[in-house]
This record gives structure tokens, C-alpha cells and sequence, in this order.
């Protein structure tokens, strides 16, 4: 039997780990890393190795650092491509797991945020337990999302009164109908599509390596403020050479 | 000046606290417990008390309890029941911030979940600090939500591919459409709304009390297992005497 866990570690530092994720880390045999070439990838592993180094020291487990496969836009549809992407994902963690991991030893990916929001691994991972016959179990440990850090260090509420919270990709805000969102995080936005809220009495709170020392808070009109957006994400991205940042769209409403 | 920490304690237990909420607990002078009469008050503050002694023993602090008012139904008015229930809520807050905080002293609220999501502390400490001409601020340390939770409990991830989610309430789910959810976790759901659900090809996740030592997972096709679910809660509710419980609405779809 071998077990693997989804750990969430939250935004970054830390201090953002729960009790519950600290704990599990002294349990781990082996933590696999994976991240994609690109988007700050040497920083990104270090931030993982900090966490381990702060909390279980440098000993008594192994890390082993795996290319995480990119989607590639190769057949020129989507679903096909996204297909391919998972097989390719699939094959990667059955190979870490049988070759990797020995019988009776725990397994672990430290994973950005939340295990269960925008990330696949949960879902791999379960396939692969299914498949398994007994062999391999899995836990998953929830972590603070960059979705709580973006309202915490705005000072706002992800909802107003009665009011319903969603969570989207920039690939759905670039093509949905603007009048469809009223209050809404959006995640993983490649195109600014914030500018396609202009003319909708929208606000906009939008944050930059939200919980990483080098954070970058912004807000404002949508309609007064894209321009100074677009220019700070420029400017943010040219001299990091990445950037990873989230915001929330919020319609105005009168309120008593 | 005064500081107030809106502190996530996440869903009950102390091992789902960050080690950010960790160390706030410690700069805290005066913790101010707010419960409602009813729906376990007593179990509630003492998972408060636990969370305390657990981290920061039992002094060197002071706890203030209070009676958090309750919404009445007394206009027949919702919009107006709720503005005199804040207007209640606000009034309570600035005299405990008045009377039971010196200058110069950390207050905090331990909230249960995440301080931003479905709490309206947010808005109103906001509220008053915008008053306080520079003698009060404010911070927000985020903590895991029972909406995180379930979907760990559950071993299943909040959305699939590119799909958004929703976080939405027991009184939306009462009353919209329900061929317009697709995947959404409900809260506050009073009125066992899941039942509006059926033959939409769809299953549910539920929990009770998750995180708690009791809690209770549930889930299945909504076409057939309304009824177990129905009886499920109504027994639970029976033997504890009041029942904390969430789900996730998940429509079938095909993937390949």
C-alpha cells in the first residue's frame, strides 16, 4: 500500500500553511515537484523547498523534481488538446508512483493554493486510485487560495448580502457576456479580459504574487482604471519575467 | 489607536488554523466572542475556548463574550429586517470596541471559516474604521471554509476543466432556476433546497459538521438519494439538536 497526499500549501510563505498540512509534511517520504518550464519555475520550486526546509528541516525525506507536461495547442481543438495534456500528466505520476515510491511510504505534492480549485491533480490522482486494486490511497489537505488572500488584503468581503460568489478562468470572462458577471474572482487570465468590463459600473481588486513578498495590490473603476492596469502588469511582468495575479469583479449596487 | 484581527479559524478544529492565525493569536489582548442564542451557542464557543488554550494557553488575555442579535422577521420586509439587524450588529460592535479595548490594544474575532466569505464582520469592522478618523484599523487573516473542506472530505475537486464555481446560499437555491446551476456549493440552506434538484441529472455532496469530530459525509445521485438524505438530516438533527451542514450540486456531463 502506498499513500499519496494533496497538501495544500496555500499562496506561498509559510505561514500561510495550516496545522493540519504542517503535521502531514513530517509524515512524507518522498515529495514530488512538479512545475513547467517558464513562469518564474526556479523561484516557485524554491518556495516549496523553503516550506520544507522551515518546517521538517533538509533530512529524512527525498524530493524528486519532475517536468510537469504543458499543453501544447497542437490539433487546434481544445478538448482534444486538454485530452492529450491529461495522458501525458496521467503517464508522468503512475511512473513517479511505481518508481518512486516504495510500498508502505507516503508520497506528497505541495500544491499552490487549494488541491481542489483549479488543478487537476485531485481528479488524476483519484483515476489512478481507482485503478490501483488496493494498492494506493490518497488524502487531500485544503490550503488558503490566492481567491481568500485577494479579499483579505483588499479588506472586503468576497460577497455582498445574499449575494453569490463565483470563481472563473480568464478563458471564460474573455468571452462571456459582461452583463452575466456581477460579483466574480477571476483566475488564471492570460489576455486581460478586466478591459472587457469597461462601461458596466464595475470595480475591479486586483493583486500581483498575491502572498509572495514582492505582492503588488491595485483597485479601482474598471472604466477609470485599465489603462494604469494594463500599464502595471506590463511594466510587473518585464521586469520579473513572470506574473501571476488574480482580481475580482464586483458591479456596483446601491445599498442602504 | 486599535487594532482588530478578523482572524479564520477555519471549521472548527485547531489543527485547521495557519500558522498566520497562530501568530496573530498571540498579539491579541482582548478576544470578543459573538455567538447567536440556539444552534449549539455552548459547543460553539467552546471550540472557540479549545482553540485558544490549545495555542496561547489561558492567560495573558482577556475574553469578552456577547450575544450576537439575531434577525428577525419583524417588518415582513427582508431588506429591511437585515438593515435593523446591522444596525443592531454595528451598535454592538462600537461599544465593545469603545468599552472593552484600550488604546494602544489588539482585539480579535475568531471567525469560523474564512473571515470574507458569507460574513458580514468584514463590511462592518470596514465600516467603522472608516468612522474611526484614524484610531482604528483593521486586518484580515484568511482560514480554510467549510466549502474547501467538503471537497477534500469528499475527495473531489471544486470544479472540472474550465468549468467556473459557485458559492451561493440556501435562499438562492430555494428560488432560482434550477436548470441555471451546474456545479455550485450551497451554505445557509435552512430549507433543504437540494430537493428542487431532481431529475436535473445531478449529484450531490453533502457534509455535516465537517471538521468537527462528528461530521457526517453523504452523497449520490440527487434523483436517489433525496429521500436518504432528507431522513439523514432530520435524525441528526434530532439526536444533536442542531445540524451545520453544506453541499455541492454537481450536473452529470460526459468527458472523455
Amino acid at each position: 500500500m502506498k499513500k499519496l497526499y494533496l497538501i495544500g500549501m496555500g499562496p506561498g510563505l509559510p505561514e500561510f500553511l495550516t496545522v493540519q498540512a504542517i503535521e502531514a509534511l513530517k509524515r512524507i517520504d518522498v515529495f514530488f515537484m512538479l512545475e513547467k518550464d517558464g513562469r518564474g519555475k526556479e523561484e516557485l520550486l524554491q518556495m516549496r523547498q523553503d516550506i520544507l526546509h522551515h518546517y521538517i528541516g533538509e533530512s529524512g525525506y527525498r524530493v524528486v523534481v519532475a517536468n510537469s507536461p504543458t499543453r501544447r495547442m497542437a490539433s487546434g481543438d481544445y478538448k482534444e488538446d486538454v485530452k492529450v495534456w491529461h495522458e501525458e500528466k496521467h503517464a508522468l505520476f503512475q511512473r513517479l508512483i511505481d518508481e518512486e515510491l516504495e510500498d508502505g511510504q507516503n508520497g506528497a505534492l505541495l500544491l499552490w493554493g487549494d488541491p481542489a480549485i483549479y488543478d487537476q491533480t485531485v481528479s488524476l490522482v483519484s483515476d489512478l486510485v481507482a485503478r490501483s486494486e488496493g494498492q494506493l490511497d490518497f488524502e487531500i489537505i485544503p490550503g488558503i487560495t490566492s481567491v481568500q488572500m485577494l479579499a483579505a488584503q483588499h479588506k472586503i468581503p468576497l460577497n455582498r448580502i445574499g449575494e453569490s460568489i463565483t470563481i472563473t478562468t480568464g478563458r471564460h470572462a474573455e468571452t462571456c457576456d459582461p452583463s452575466e458577471i456581477d460579483n466574480a474572482v477571476v483566475m488564471l487570465d492570460y489576455n486581460a479580459s478586466f478591459q472587457r468590463f469597461r462601461n458596466q459600473n464595475m470595480d475591479v481588486y486586483w493583486a500581483g504574487y498575491l502572498g509572495c513578498p514582492d505582492e503588488i495590490l491595485f483597485s479601482g473603476p474598471v472604466d477609470e482604471v485599465t489603462d494604469d492596469l494594463l500599464r502595471l502588469k506590463a511594466e510587473t511582468r518585464e521586469k520579473k519575467g513572470w506574473l501571476m495575479d488574480i482580481y475580482l469583479l464586483r458591479r456596483r449596487r446601491n445599498e442602504a
